[in-house]
């Protein structure tokens, strides 16, 4: 059964989630988040992401990861910092073998609430809900578990199209290549 | 003699540098650039800036790296791109063992041109002159060795303050730690 990885990156706390898909349900591996240290040199920074990852990718063996696209329309200086969370982030999930694909966060949250104007307390409630958690996933981890189930959406409705070793993620969109 | 890694990174073009410093001498060791595939996944591209650092850190095994400190003022989407290719050259370097010092663009130019307002083509120049090349390096090559010579530098005048041993390279600053 095809465990999924979802990444919340961030400078200060990345979320990560796993699910795993069996036919239409998807179950809760686990979730987490790391937070780097406040005042940490940038490169020593993105070490604790880039180890904290390897750490849960050795772990789970994960088939697939997926991450929210980002589109930024201000501020230059988070979008920097921001980019490098990504950027070691995925740089990692890819070194460990994993197709990285990209949803836009509007379909996130189609996909978990069923509206994409949805807000962090409704995902982290419907993440409870729909994996049958005892408690309320903090917020990064529920955005990180809200991704993979996204990801598992899209996959199976796209089941019914084309197997998935026709299927490649390039960019949040699914590409047939054959 | 110790060997230092400048690198200029790019989601397209990451520049990199390699200087040996020998007493207030630095020779040229090798430069060149990494191309990413264009069109290519967000995951694939930082993967091919992550495996040639990789290599290079493998075949010339240089014991500090360091890149230009960024200032974005105003494209939020080019500072996204920016940061992940930076994200991926950052955390490479460091998973590699070696610290990363930081350098604002200014006192890069101002190492090797000696003005804090050179253009690109001054600094391929000057890269030329001080390193006794045969051509004029690519112009992220420059950037790299110019980011290399800068910390060459800065390593340098610190030197009658302390040893080697008690400095700390963090975000471009250097830290007397004992």
């Amino acid at each position: 059964m095809p465990l999924i990885l979802g990444i919340d990156p961030g400078s200060r706390v990345t979320g990560y989630g796993i699910v795993r898909v069996e036919g239409s349900r998807n179950h809760y591996v686990t979730s987490g988040c790391i937070r780097t240290t406040r005042g940490a040199d940038l490169a020593d920074r993105l070490l604790e992401i880039g180890d904290g990852l390897t750490q849960i990718l050795r772990e789970h063996e994960p088939e697939v990861a997926a991450v929210e696209r980002v589109f930024m329309s201000r501020n230059a200086e988070s979008a920097l910092k921001l980019g490098q969370a990504r950027g070691a982030a995925i740089l990692t999930a890819r070194q460990h073998g994993l197709a990285v694909a990209e949803y836009e966060a509007r379909k996130v949250k189609q996909a978990v609430v069923g509206t994409g104007a949805a807000d962090k307390a409704q995902v982290q409630h419907m993440i409870r809900l729909l994996l049958g958690l005892q408690a309320t996933p903090q917020e990064d981890a529920a955005d990180a578990l809200a991704i993979a189930i996204c990801h598992a959406h899209t996959r199976a409705s796209l089941s019914g199209v084309a197997s998935d070793a026709t299927l490649r993620f390039g960019r949040g969109r699914l590409h047939e290549t054959s």
